[in-house]
């Protein structure tokens, strides 16, 4: 598959930064939210993200209709539920969209994940980018409630294999959208491949190359050093 | 003209990367679609763009309301069916909007403006960076079927005038936003002269020239050297 | 305090930008707008700052809800009245914004501010990035109707105390977002501290120093730069 199209139902702040993602590594990216076409496109793509971040009634309805449509399609999908805790209705919000869709991969933070699947609840606002936790022990128990494959940080699940990759570079505590852009790698290679736990460790896989390859930079010339690093690869 | 008012009408992924190429090239952009104010401002500003990227119904509302009020002033309006043919409601949305405004300049890849003025259908779903085609003739066609100005690709039309630019460098493929960016540059050279067939001409040749300083490089690296060389033009 | 959450309500051309910011500046950043947690969230972050950018009605009422549940939480609000002065609606909705939440910090150019304050109004849209008009009387006099901490361009009054800070590197005039960017950095300054005037103070000082080491570029490598030299501060 040459060029795949990945829907990605994007959040308010890093929409264009995967945008670039995608099309640095190779896919074209399609970015629709609406009501009135969210469904037909979902249907017709060979990947989709569902990402939670800043959340509104109208783009819950259109997360779940387009996970629904590549659901019912055959087609693989990636549920970022960002910020899961930070609110009870977005707790609440994202628990009902998981076990509708019952999506293909789940990826998220410790904390998030832990909210999601019920495990314990985070005790502190701490911004989308929560962390810490037993990365691994939470995409286990996730992995067994939710269904599918998990990835949780470094740690990866799907109930029957379990998988940790070592850090990432430092410089990625300061930046945005590091886990948006690695939802949309793991879609893109789950675009390939029936297997969700291998796209998943072929996404964080090509994430980490690139990330390398950036790390010696500081968090303003890392995104630009990414994207290059991604298209040569 | 010193620093002409851009309004431009933006998706959701690209409105940072073309505010900042409207000011790095000299321009002062507002970005507003609030129903309350769109048709007030448009009225006021320089040139107007419509991008139909990220569409919603109350978008779709807003980017008549700003379009009509331009063209009662007789302010330039340039139109970017940004993935037209992606699904049947889009299609028909964005061919009432060019319609009932009548651009100035509609400016799109093959396959959207193709399926904007009825000319073929796309045959599959390829993200909105659609390509391919046999531009110049799309160009010519929608030209008269549409009226005003059309680019196509590197392709320009009226209807009486036909003009074909070579091609940009490679790493344009892999990068997102050339297209909204190439609408924002059209829009700045469109008010400042009345032939918009000669505006978009320069705005063409302006985005060449950046891109070719900004060429050698990954699509990371090539946005910030793009934008430097536009200031510096 | 460490890694201040920093809930910032931002417009859609610029959200990207200000989380780098933060998030390079050791912050962390939650951009939710929805109705339905906007004001939990506000309640537990440590700063909140209102964009009024690309305003609507609903996304009003959520800067309202936000902004008096941090008042009444005791955390400091900063308020951008972007625009301010570009269509009657929106001056009109900043005023009735500022008078419910008497934010901490207000932060604009002359024209919005006094747009805001009725100290006088704006004879031409000139997009966002209105400036002109002297900085310093319009802090004072806004300061005095307004209550709080008024920043204008690079003049600070809270009534009391005035202050004005020389100037910045020319290439800001050619780059978006500055502004909000400068927003952010108030609010974490004032997230660890009583006195907003002071606060206000310290951001601009922040800005400045990574303004200054970024300042050689042109526009498009100068946010990868001051990104970078926000980290490393």
């Amino acid at each position: 598959m040459s060029a795949p199209v990945i829907h990605y139902l994007a959040n308010d702040v890093t929409a264009g930064r995967v945008a670039d993602a995608i099309a640095a590594a190779g896919g074209r990216p399609i970015m629709s939210t609406a009501d009135e076409e969210v469904a037909e496109i979902a249907s017709r793509a060979d990947a989709v993200v569902l990402s939670g971040g800043t959340p509104s009634a109208a783009r819950l309805r259109a997360l779940c209709a387009a996970g629904l449509a590549a659901r019912a399609a055959g087609i693989p999908v990636v549920l970022d539920p960002v910020g899961c805790g930070a609110s009870a209705w977005r707790t609440r919000s994202f628990q009902e969209l998981a076990a509708g869709v019952r999506p293909t991969v789940i990826r998220g933070g410790a904390a998030e994940i832990a909210a999601l699947a019920g495990i314990g609840t985070a005790a502190r606002l701490r911004g989308v980018a929560s962390s810490g936790g037993d990365d691994a022990a939470v995409a286990r128990a996730a992995a067994e409630r939710l269904g599918g494959t998990v990835v949780v940080g470094r740690a990866l699940s799907d109930g029957r294999r379990n998988v940790r990759r070592s850090d990432g570079p430092a410089v990625i505590a300061r930046v945005v959208g590091a886990g948006d852009v690695l939802d949309a790698l793991i879609a893109l290679a789950c675009a390939g491949i029936a297997d969700a736990f291998v796209g998943a460790e072929l996404g964080l896989a090509r994430f980490d190359a690139a990330a390398a390859r950036a790390a010696e930079r500081g968090p303003g010339t890392f995104w630009p050093a990414f994207l290059d690093a991604l298209a040569s690869a």
